[in-house]
């Protein structure tokens, strides 16, 4: 291994403040006591450096020597492997950690985001296809109910499938998702009571406080 | 390595055929060459049997001996840990290679299957959540027009990223968001001519098609 260094935005409006997804990777380094450094690329005027990291225009990405990797998910299991604390060694354990990782993404987050675009938009307009996506939304939260109703943590120990849940938990939680249901709600607070999330938090406001 | 039994439902109706998340491990297991075994679930009347196997009562799930995984992500990732045909071995390769498993799933599929709720909804409402969500998946498809334009498969060679962004992307076609992105199109219709794609594909419908 070589130096890990973690590229984020310079800077970014308050609404996301707090929710960029390098915190899910500053989470899983502080977690793990990996060291690891920062640096920044610009929020306004995203150049062709930045595209050949990021081919997207979004934040993060990892570097590892001349590895570059993006993607909130591929980012936090390349650290998984470096560190049994995210990620443990057996091939069952690995599957149903790397299982839940991928519910998070695409069973939770994949309705939560476009469901926040009309949250945030201030967004009152009725039709079929909004009723669809909140459908969707609801069925996945509440099959969550059901599914932290019998476990502290969603594999058999805090693992990187913890935090990506829990942060896509809280931030469905911005607009009170989680108001009906108590258990995930006491499971993000579990989760963001660890050390390493508070860590990860405060490092991620004081980082874009710095540019304003 | 024990038997994999690759569960997805006893039928489905029209619409999905051709489309459910089952192709994709079809396709991988079939691009590997891997032994396997298709067992169905009823899509009527989902009980704590399904539940137990898959949460969120989607499918697929793979079992392999007592280890069981869903999400058709999680599912390939393990199957590419037993084939390097669809993953391979190095440190580096395989980090490009789950790079673009999670971009085919969360940048370019997390918009896209929202979108299409009101497209297969028929929802011709306009509204300011409505405009982001279709700016959104329009960028992340520019964005892949101009990554595919230098290269034939997304990492050093064919992999378990192309089943997914190809599958995703010949989804968004079905609305023809790809009329206006020929490297797409044609990136798609590539990945699509290969036998097990061809095979996966027939697989598929005619298992639905047996219960009609």
């Amino acid at each position: 291994m070589t130096e890990l260094v973690l590229t984020t935005f310079d800077w970014v409006p308050d609404l996301p403040r707090g929710y960029v997804r390098d915190l899910r990777i500053r989470w899983a380094l502080e977690e793990a006591g990996l060291p690891y450094r920062v640096e920044s690329t610009p929020f306004r005027g995203r150049g062709s450096d930045h595209f050949a990291h990021q081919p997207f225009g979004q934040v993060p990405w990892l570097t590892d020597g001349d590895t570059s990797i993006f993607e909130s998910g591929a980012i936090i299991i390349y650290l998984g492997n470096l560190s049994t604390r995210l990620l443990p060694a057996g091939a069952k354990s690995r599957a149903k950690v790397i299982t839940w990782v991928f519910a998070a993404l695409n069973s939770v987050e994949m309705p939560a985001v476009p469901w926040s675009l009309y949250k945030f938009s201030n967004d009152t307009v009725s039709s079929p296809g909004r009723t669809q996506l909140e459908g969707w939304l609801d069925s996945r939260l509440d099959h969550m109910e059901t599914v932290l109703s019998d476990r502290v943590w969603l594999a058999d120990s805090f693992s990187i499938a913890d935090i990506l849940m829990a942060d896509v938990l809280r931030f469905v939680d911005r607009f009170d998702a989680l108001s009906t249901r108590p258990v995930s709600r006491a499971y993000v607070a579990r989760a963001t009571e660890r050390p390493a999330f508070r860590k990860a938090h405060a490092d991620q406001i004081a980082h874009f406080a710095a540019t304003d």
